[in-house]
């Protein structure tokens, strides 16, 4: 199977050439003390809602950024202006395969335009999918995902990489369990079975369930809460 | 930028490829007399349960057979067992890219499990994925997207590409409307910006709303309801 073997090639490559990226970002968030999440979920999982309401209870307590990843509109950065945050949209439709995820090279291009050291959070909110952008590194410390109950029970099955790679799952839509089939327990059988030991926290995006817990967590992170980085 | 230009010959050299093996695809289509669906979404929009409500009401009425293309596991394919229809599983883990679509070559394989002859009608359930699934013909005569109202209404204009090439959209879940913020008539008008021509359905696979339209799509799609093909 010849074409195999330079499909995997290509694609091994492709992933080297994206973690050495993703090295360099890291190095360079680090410097600037900027802690940084990697946020994924399907698409219309809540990601941008959630941000919108993590932004409005976290004001005055942290400096976030926000780097959103979409294949086309800055739909989701505009929606983030009015909080007067640095925000900076990344475009991945000229991108490699299909451009369902964001890399670490997109990342690079777009932190040029982020005054990191005035960052103490960069919240990268990458493409709704859920498989692409869990294989590509972009130099984060955490990464959380988002998965809805609408999107029913089976889904740490059926992605185990994304599941299994999150540090932080948030189990959204909560406020609407009464309305749907969705087997709760049974997600979090299937959510142990691919990934035991991260937190989850349930959260309603609309109704505010649950941020509180999420924004605590997010405080938590940062490595130095008193601002005392040297490199500041 | 030397390193974009290798990766887009690259990308091309794949899509020319699949193209290929796809126009394979459909001539064993065409020879079989097999009508065939690309059904597409993002993951948990609906494909299954949708799929589960069609089996049940086209019983008898059309030769229904389903490739199911999942990253991981059987589930989807265990659960349309009950209707003793012929499935095949397709896991796309091993492939390019990710795997997060079926690709030509990956449903030329699963070909081999099914008895193209007596199936009508050939439903095939790709990855759950708004971006590249759009982006890799599988032989198919008709796509068919479904977008859940838990979404949002920016969809279409997120994931331009798969709304634009889909000839028939199905807006799911709407038994959920009066529980959510989903402004229905922006959605349409999203989707009208992108595609204003593909039909489209409000439908709802937990209620049984709407599945009665989309059945009478698909039976009308048969190029000969009599069964009279020349090729069978």
């Amino acid at each position: 199977m010849e074409r195999t073997v330079a499909k995997t090639l290509v694609v091994e490559g492709v992933l080297n050439a994206n973690d050495a990226i993703a090295q360099a970002n890291r190095e360079q968030f680090d410097r600037a003390g900027t802690y940084v999440i990697n946020l994924m979920s399907s698409p219309g999982a809540g990601k941008t809602t959630l941000l919108e309401h993590t932004l409005e209870r976290l004001d005055g307590k942290l400096r976030i950024g926000v780097l959103e990843g979409d294949v086309q509109t800055t739909v989701d950065a505009d929606r983030l202006l009015r909080f007067g945050i640095p925000v900076v949209q990344v475009n991945t439709d000229p991108g490699f395969g299909g451009a369902c995820h964001l890399d670490a090279n997109m990342v690079h291009h777009g932190l040029g335009a982020l005054p990191l050291p005035a960052i103490d959070l960069l919240i990268i909110e990458n493409v709704g999918n859920l498989v692409c952008p869990a294989e590509f590194k972009v130099g984060e410390d955490s990464r959380v995902m988002i998965s809805s109950v609408t999107e029913g029970e089976d889904k740490p099955l059926k992605y185990p990489l994304m599941f299994r790679s999150a540090d932080l799952i948030l189990v959204n839509k909560v406020d609407l369990l009464p309305h749907l089939d969705f087997d709760l327990p049974q997600f979090l059988r299937n959510l142990d079975a691919v990934n035991p030991t991260a937190p989850r926290f349930l959260v309603s995006a609309r109704t505010g369930q649950g941020v509180e817990d999420w924004c605590a967590w997010l405080l938590a992170r940062r490595p130095n809460a008193g601002r005392t980085s040297p490199t500041d």
